[in-house]
């Protein structure tokens, strides 16, 4: 155990893209847990395209970080110390604490983490959050069917990775937009995706799609808006339904971002555009875990991880978030079991 | 009865703005009915927004006309003569018929109009496709309830002022946009509109809604587009509903219109946004006319009627509606029962 602690606190809030300057890594005491609370030591440190919301004073689904505050994020760590918080020295627990080698946290906000469930790491990615989203997105707000063409972004992404794999099990047939040559292999080859199309090769999105998606578009789960988003609408067909579940492309503008008017276009098309936050649907998030941990372990849903090391890497690995850097899950380890 | 007909032509594709140059009258015979099919004398003739998009050439929600073809509107009239159609001479019915002083049409493509439940050319307005257009977007779209804030555009029109009436029969809060002075009076004190904005006064749509709409905005009806919509977009509370029926400022667009893009917001608002067409509740539509017709009849909901005299003003009835110069159902009066 370290005698000494480091965490990150906002330095000042970016105006645009974020940079190393909007962080500060500081010293401090390894805290001590109140009553009711546990240390928790950082094994792994999320890093997910909402906090970049929270940095702006602007409103946003989560409040703003305060310049000077430590910044917060989804971790998974080991209980160090329980000053009876409800769980014991060596437990793995998972929940939103600081960017920080250790913290505290009140044990009301920790959850356990089954081990034996998968790698640890996985309760940050696709048995966590981004798992969940995608899968309350996909099954409660998008609703693909056997019939359906389901359209993701960000699809290579946490979040959209599992989407498109959960569309295919609904039987749809799933085409994913990424960012490179090396994630379209990933979502054909390993993640099952019927088409995928590289963004970076070309500007005219919606050619691209009239020959991946010939018979337009049923259900779209969009994580990147703007004019990959404009090409899909374009392409919705009756009855069609979207899942607004990110717009990472839009989060750095400084200016109000402009783009074709898509109401009209919804009349006709009789479409639905639904935006949703996981939060909403907390009181299921146990049965949605469980089902997601039995499709991993059946095989039927395969994830990935970009792990960066050392807590120190954590603004690179947040920033790459916006240069599309990861495939699958990206993660800090900060620590291991070890150490 | 006239020994001649007249019909109204597409004369050409507008480009933007529709004008007179759009229509051609043409002097024609009566036709005659074939089996199973009934000639129609208009009594009344109905010019509605959608239309503008019939006269173009590109893809709508219904099938363009083509250049020469007869314009085609909902029409309430008196059977002339029955070829087996199902109905008698002096049955007055309602269908989709010519722009024409005669039509004919099989008789199961119309329908018999009840004169007992109001004046016959309600069956084109409060009691016809406007008022059921209304009924079934805000009950089964917007879904204003008792503690919401209900905002209409469009809230003189045929459908806003119905629309804007239920949603009061909910419980709602209910505040309507419109473009006079007069018209304002008219949904504050005669439809009972909790507020009205005229927009023609002001260019800070956002400032206007501030006070007019307090506590943001729950539930949206949607017939205009354009600024007034993207103000109200800035104001939707957490789990809002738009009903998109409309978007009259947008019809007449040579280029495609730009402006906010509005995907960002919906995730944290997770507001559902719902393009609506009324053909879609057609098993619907008879127990909705009942119970529009029962709101009339109580005095609960309230209709004005703005009648042009004589098929040849059918042209400036309809370039009116996208001036704004109609305060309720526009409606065109082609002939009188004792003519």
């Amino acid at each position: 155990m370290r005698d000494q602690n480091r965490q990150f606190r906002l330095a000042k809030r970016p105006e645009g893209k974020p940079d190393h300057d909007t962080f500060d890594l500081v010293e401090t005491d390894v805290p001590d847990p109140g009553p009711g609370e546990a240390l928790v030591r950082t094994r792994y440190l999320s890093v997910d395209p909402y906090m970049r919301g929270r940095m702006s004073a602007g409103e946003s689904y989560a409040d703003p970080w305060e310049v000077g505050d430590p910044l917060r994020g989804g971790v998974v760590g080991e209980v160090v110390e329980s000053n009876g918080a409800g769980f014991e020295a060596g437990d793995i627990v998972t929940g939103d604490l600081q960017w920080a080698d250790y913290a505290t946290a009140p044990g009301t906000a920790l959850r356990a983490v089954d081990p034996d469930l998968g790698p640890v790491s996985t309760a940050l990615g696709v048995l966590g959050m981004p798992g969940r989203t995608a899968y309350f997105g996909v099954r409660e707000v998008a609703e693909p069917g056997p019939s359906d063409t389901f359209v993701v972004t960000g699809a290579a992404g946490a979040v959209g990775s599992v989407a498109g794999q959960i569309a295919s099990l609904a039987g749809a047939r799933v085409v994913g937009f990424a960012g490179s040559a090396e994630k379209v292999a990933f979502l054909e080859d390993e993640l099952g995706f019927d088409a995928g199309i590289d963004y970076s090769a070309t500007d005219d999105y919606g050619a691209a799609l009239d020959e991946a998606a010939p018979d337009g578009v049923d259900a779209y789960f969009d994580n990147v808006g703007g004019p990959i988003t404009d090409a899909v609408f374009d392409r919705l067909n009756v009855d069609a339904r979207v899942a607004v579940c990110g717009q990472i492309s839009l989060y750095n503008a400084t200016e109000r971002p402009t783009g074709p008017r898509k109401l009209p276009g919804l009349v006709s098309k009789r479409a639905r555009v639904e935006g949703f936050l996981v939060g909403d649907f907390a009181p299921r998030f146990e049965a949605a875990t469980e089902r997601l941990a039995e499709w991993v372990a059946s095989g039927d849903l395969q994830y990935r991880e970009t792990v960066t090391e050392g807590l120190e890497s954590a603004p690179d690995a947040f920033l790459g978030l916006f240069e599309g850097e990861n495939v699958g899950k990206q993660l800090v380890r900060v620590s291991e079991p070890d150490e």
